[in-house]
C-alpha cells in the first residue's frame, strides 16, 4: 500500500476498473489532424493568409460541434465549409477534391501504439480490467483498435460523444465499480482528468507531444487522486504503489 | 400464456428486453433521406442522367462503407465524391456548398414519432427494459433520441457499427438478459430481425413506408419467434399475447 492510497484517507480505494482515452493516449493523432490542416491552409493560400484561414476553420469547426460533433468526417465537412467561406464561388472542383483526400488519409491514418503501450497493456490487465473510453466517431475508434491490434485487452469499448461526469459515472456503473475503485488515463486535462475527478474516481494525465487547443485546462492542485504522469510506461508502477 | 409462447415449446420465453430500432422504426428518416436524394440528382442534372448519378452514387456509398460507416457524414461525403467523380473539374463551388447544405439539413431533420409510437412506449416499458439499438453515428443518434422526446422510456442506448447476430449477443447480455428473453424490433429484415434471430432472440419485423434498398431482403418463413406486424401500435398487444 503506497503513500497516495494513505492520503486519500481509506482502503477502498484498489482500483479495479481502469479507462483508457484513445487518441493520443494509446496512439498518434493530433499530430496527423495538425499535417492535414497544415496542408489544407496551403491548398486555401491564393484565397487568404494562413493565420486567417486557421482562424477561420477553428471558428467553423467550433461552431459545428453542436452539428456535428467529433471526428475526422466532421472535421472534413468543416474543411469544406470554411473553404467555401474563404474563397466563396471561385473555389476550385479540384481543392474540393484534394480536401475529401485530406479527410480520407485521415481516416487511415497508420496507427502505431505509443511507446510503451504495448508493453504496459498486459501489465495492467492484471491490475483491474481495461475499459477503452473516447469521443468521436463509433465506427472510425472501433476501425482503429481494431488496426492496433491493442483490441484483445480490453473488456468493453465505450465511445461516447462528450466526456462529461455523469457520462463517466454511467461508464463506472455498467462496469461494476464504485467511483472510487475506478481511474481515468488521458492526454486531455479538460476530457480525461476533471470530469473523472468530478465523478469521484481517479485521474491520471499522459501529457502528449500534440495537443488540440480545444482540450487544454490546468491542471489540479492538491488533489490526492491525480496524477501526472511523462509516459504511458510509468502506469502499471503508479497503480502498483497505490496498493 | 398465448399461443406464440407454446408454440416456441417452453416457459422461459417471457421478454424481459426489448430492443428497439431508431430510425423509420421510432420516427421517420429513409423519407428525409431520399428527398435529399432527389434534390441531389436534380443539382447534378446538367452533368448526367439521373439514373446515372443515382447508380454512381449507391456506388461510391457502398465503396465508402468501410471507410465512412453509416450516418449523414457519411452519406454527405460520399455525395461530394460522386459529384466530383460526375462533373469533373467543372464542379461548380455552389453545387457544392448546395451538397453541404442538403446534408446539414439531414442532421437536423425534425424528428416525429411514427404513428402508436408515443403512446406504446409506456406499455412496453411495463412488459420489459427498453433499448434503443441503432446503428449510425453516436453524436446524431443522441441528438435524435434527446429532440424526439422519448428518452425516458429507455433503460439504454446501444449504437453499434454494424448489426450482427455477435453484437446482439453482446447486447443482450450487458443487460443480463438470455437471448432467449429478449426481442429486436425494426423495419429491415436484414438488420433488426435476421442476425437477431440467429442470436437466439425473438424478432418482430414493422416494415415503413420507405426503405432503403440496401436493407432488404427476405422474410423468415416458419419461425416461431418472428413476427410481422403493421405498426408499432400492435406492439404491446403482441407482448401480451406472448406471456
Amino acid at each position: 500500500m503506497g503513500l497516495r492510497r494513505g492520503a486519500a484517507g481509506g482502503g477502498r480505494e484498489l482500483i479495479e476498473l481502469i479507462c483508457l482515452d484513445a487518441d493520443d493516449t494509446l496512439w498518434s493523432h493530433e499530430s496527423y489532424f495538425q499535417d492535414a490542416a497544415r496542408r489544407y491552409h496551403a491548398l486555401l493560400a491564393p484565397f487568404a493568409e494562413t493565420t486567417d484561414s486557421e482562424q477561420r476553420l477553428a471558428q467553423v469547426g467550433e461552431r459545428n460541434l453542436q452539428l456535428y460533433g467529433y471526428g475526422v468526417k466532421a472535421f472534413t465537412l468543416s474543411m469544406l465549409e470554411t473553404a467555401l467561406e474563404i474563397a466563396g464561388d471561385a473555389l476550385p472542383a479540384p481543392t474540393v477534391r484534394e480536401i475529401l483526400g485530406l479527410g480520407r488519409e485521415l481516416m487511415r491514418h497508420p496507427i502505431e501504439p505509443l511507446p510503451g503501450v504495448k508493453e504496459a497493456l498486459p501489465a495492467l490487465a492484471q491490475h483491474g480490467r481495461l475499459v477503452l473510453v473516447t469521443k468521436g466517431d463509433l465506427f472510425h475508434q472501433e476501425s482503429k483498435l481494431a488496426a492496433s491490434g491493442l483490441g484483445d485487452h480490453f473488456a468493453g469499448v465505450e465511445i461516447v460523444s462528450e466526456k462529461t461526469p455523469e457520462v463517466y459515472a454511467r461508464v463506472f456503473a455498467r462496469y461494476g465499480a464504485a467511483p472510487a475503485e475506478a481511474v481515468m488515463v488521458g492526454n486531455s486535462l479538460r476530457s480525461d482528468v476533471w470530469p473523472a475527478l468530478a465523478a469521484g474516481a481517479w485521474a491520471v494525465h499522459i501529457p502528449s507531444e500534440y495537443e488540440w487547443a480545444r482540450e487544454r485546462a490546468e491542471a489540479p492542485a492538491d488533489e490526492p487522486r491525480f496524477a501526472t504522469l511523462g509516459g504511458f510506461a510509468q502506469l502499471p508502477g503508479w497503480l502498483a504503489r497505490l496498493g
